[in-house]
């Protein structure tokens, strides 16, 4: 079962890069909320392609058509279905390449599981494509989250080699996760936007790509949220961050780095500021025993390069069961980390959701 | 929820350090597997306490009972339930600071959750003895992987700034990873062993910890497990590792040092060794599209530092409301990394099962 | 959460009544099976109102628009999504009985729930309507079944006092129930046609409708498909036939008339036919311990009488929050039964496929 | 997948008839609930054999050890798991019957299913025994609802031809349901009690036995709970309870009546009674579009007549493949009907629960 996913709201999506249309369906949504259909819209575009020379040049329109569960301008509590019609599809640019196997894509392991019967066309069902419908429904359940008072945000951590500072996970505010939405580079230290967009640039011009890190945070999420064990915030977060395509790597916290200190340097002290309980560090990005403790909760996903590159590659050809090499034309973006931000953001969005509807019920 | 997981085999787990017993259901398992109980309760010796100096000095039985689902030596196929006894349990060394959060620990949020009424005993619930029907469960797990063809394994990669050499996702083997298990700290680098237990101990006597990362490796698994989307291999494993206490981060092949690449060198180039589909290098971890390709599966997890510590932290007592100060006393692990290599193993034992049951209800 | 269903196939489904677009998606497919796009569509019309004066005069296209998880005539594996857009809307008629509450529906309850949110006109996503899905649906896993040696049929076994002969439990065939998809009112005894007929046309024309209920087999099964306890066939295709908007009722076999019988006479005796096993009688419809026998599967559902009625009737405004009268005006249909058959098909093909995609992963 | 169960209360069954611990695991209840185990112990004597001569003279202790998820008299808000260990078994008694097929039970469907390695004894996984872990959990739910003001209740609606009164779907009261529970045979009219067990004897006498149909009310719960189609009441419900071992059909409210009744006197009018909205007739059984509506919710249950007789049948031997006959011997009900009603009631607690914590996390 590939496409559907949650405990107390749950999510079923659909689509195939170059099939009719691509969407999701929203189940469990609290029935009452107001929606803006512009800000739904705008976080589309901070995904959707074509809207510089760091990204591809297909123009994709991504308007989500509102199927169901939204009448007179607010949720129904019923399903929500958006879907998003593929227009600007140039399918013969894959034909041709049907039996070729990109490597660093799903093409050929998809081409076992489903037995070749899959479309294959711009990586069918495995497309990154696909993640236009979960910044839809994040968008959504951003809205929700929002209104009580929760803000999810996130930035370039690095691209490649060149890094950004990191969020401050003491007293990262909400104004300063909004403040990135703007962006098309996100970044806190803008110094480095040039750097960046040299690197990302220098790799096009080779055929080639690069990758990057994101850093996102939750601002404004009280204490209690989450389950010990199988739905940890963390286990729950993770999932949804590794079905994004291109993500190979999660860390909450200190994460990786955590290992290299004694436990009393890692170890978050609690103390009192008034009636609120707050840690001195934290290390732990806000979440202990899988729950979250009211500290801003913090990670970081590696993205690996796009696989699509021009530069000649080595591969199989699954008919002929032939050794051939390949270059992959189309048009591709030479970095996917930027478009990227915005769906971390979104199935961020849509697990913290979940698991506070599992809390409480999502009373607003 | 949480203590239930799975789509094809699901787990239900239960228990408290300091209960009467801890245990595991198991529903899905096929019916006539044949179980050798004695490679169960080794599996259990290696996560059990008590071992050695390097751990804590609570002798913790840890023999399971096998309430169900297994007759005449084989599984039936109907819930396999295993319990272990609470035994070797000094409650009263806890009660005295049920009300002082362990730093680190999920009493703080355990306590906000259920609201204050979850045994706050040696964490009740949240404890790492928890992972003791989990290495029961993946025990199973693996004998019936084994009877497939596919092992599981895993070293130390690193304790703290000391450093365990890699495995070799192209080339490593079955017999490399059982090679492991006898191990009382699993290195592929024997050199490194004085260096790490000199580590752990020296922490140890300054009252401290220290944490590390774990590698483990799947060989022998055919390519076409996994789903695109929500349950990707990648997903499904992530989702279980990051339910083990003190698990921060986790990465799949390359994982953040994919990062730093181009496309062109992290992209993994296929070729024909004869009938057999390869990639020349395994930078994804044998996992593209969230599905297997085929060659061996390579992760890496993070695990801090154990957070009880006998060295002088400050907290909050939560039934005064003030800051205080704090000394963890009781027999405490000064590193749990050596004994959390079976639960990593028995969690992936789970979740491979899992995704293989529902590619083809797992024939052996 | 309405709308989510299924462990081996999950189901989606979503829409209103009168909203844009209502839908299905069908998570868990098998890859590469030829749909017949007609045969669906002969489903469809089997189901679709507007045909003859037995039945509402709205015509509803109910033509499936398929947008993913079909390619090149074939199922993918991936999710298939499949909508209909709703076109021949007067929702001004309902407009205007907003706030009254049609008694025998979900509008009141509907309103409790979603605290008013939701979309009332035409019973929004409560309407019967959401049942075209669910045929269309039903179609695609009856054709999968079909190609293991699976047929499933239903007729009319009453329509308020006027009887049917019942199914032989025994030696019901594949043809018998082929040969009922082509009635308008489909009948075993052709002569109580007529006296059906003028009993829905005599309650219509005295603004008033009739119930009755409904009889389906399954035939071709193989013994084992199914579980004990949660799963059973009972509990599965129960789950799914109580969520069809009118069933009341539901019995396996010989039903609440077994409770007559002593264990001697209700008991099934076995014997084997040459290599394959049989049982004399079937008062168990196929299903003991709660898995298929490998006897036909049979079962009746009852159906009450269609709720809107032009009769007047008391209710009340929970606008006003005063008793008020009612006549339910608009084109409703004075007996759903003969409507509902294709219906109660669908949900038992859904059911059968997923227990038996349980089973083997559903090899054909 | 056999035996979990729940969408926002989960449980895990387990345990076969001569095993060594039947058991359940409760996944999601509220923290802090006080649980009296004296009245837990109650319930599982009205379902334990031996306490008369109207069923079996086996005598189970029946008496359940909480393992975990109970701390200091309250629920912990953690797994809640109790085990029943299986004592007074006479695994002899079904060794030489292995290889007959007992007609009306799941020996042959299981050996099919489990390919032969299920455990055969007394019924293995398929014995009503496992309803004694449901009954500890439904009577757990039934705390948990009746501190919310919501009372199950149930009463023996017909043994074989023998018929009690019919609950008052619009009248009945908290203190009906409860006047039941202390009786041996509960009934209205309790001048049937002679001929019901007269009935029951009778049958015993011969070697043979009855079945029955058993009433139920939920009593004291809003309008609101439930959802439209996948999980509506009825769906929930009958789930559960044709989960239970010999249930045959369920219905609600008038059930396969109301296809007799036109739509204007199946339809219940609503109307004021201050501010609360009732309707004047309850054919709907309390629930309308899947969802309560305040009313008290009834439905009836058949339960086919004891399968073990020791009446000659004749059957197969799937050792020999050969036609045999058989006489059941051992200690058996001749009517399991009153033994059910704590099970139907405990089934009924637990799908209720579930419902309510979907809706709003179960407050008290």
């Amino acid at each position: 079962m590939s496409g559907i996913w949650g405990n107390n709201l749950k999510i079923s999506i659909f689509g195939e890069s170059h099939g009719t249309a691509i969407g999701i369906t929203i189940d469990g949504l609290p029935s009452g909320i107001e929606l803006d259909l512009e800000e739904i819209q705008r976080e589309m575009e901070r995904r959707a392609p074509g809207r510089n020379n760091l990204s591809t040049a297909r123009k994709e329109g991504d308007k989500p058509e509102i199927l169901s569960g939204f009448f007179n301008g607010k949720t129904t509590g019923t399903p929500l279905c958006g879907i998003i019609r593929n227009s600007d599809t140039r399918s013969k640019d894959y034909g041709k390449i049907k039996d070729l196997m990109r490597p660093g894509h799903g093409d050929y392991t998809g081409a076992i599981k489903y037995a070749g019967f899959n479309d294959y066309r711009g990586g069918g069902h495995f497309s990154a494509r696909l993640t236009a419908p979960l910044v839809f429904c994040g968008a959504i359940c951003k809205q929700i989250l929002s209104k009580r008072g929760i803000e999810i945000g996130a930035h370039i951590k690095s691209i490649r080699n060149v890094k950004d500072k990191a969020f401050d996970y003491i007293n990262i505010s909400k104004e300063d996760l909004i403040s990135l939405r703007d962006m098309e580079l996100p970044l806190i230290d803008r110094s480095k936007e040039e750097l960046i967009r040299k690197t990302i640039l220098e790799a096009k011009s080779q055929g080639d790509s690069v990758g990057g890190i994101i850093e996102c945070a939750v601002v404004g999420i009280e204490a209690g949220v989450g389950e010990p064990f199988f739905d940890s915030v963390e286990s729950t977060l993770a999932h949804l961050l590794f079905s994004v395509p291109a993500v190979k790597g999660v860390e909450f916290g200190l994460g990786f780095g955590i290992t290299k200190l004694y436990g009393s340097e890692s170890n978050d002290e609690f103390y009192y500021e008034g009636e609120k309980v707050k840690t001195s560090t934290n290390n732990n990005g806000g979440i202990l025993g899988g729950i979250t403790s009211g500290m801003p909760i913090g990670f970081r996903v590696a993205m690996k390069p796009t696989p699509s590159i021009t530069k000649k590659q080595k591969t199989i050809n699954i008919e002929s069961k032939k050794d051939e090499t390949l270059s992959v034309e189309g048009r591709h973006d030479p970095c996917i980390v930027q478009r990227a931000i915005p769906v971390i953001e979104a199935v961020t969005a849509i697990g913290i959701l979940d698991l506070i509807k599992g809390r409480d019920g999502c009373k607003i």
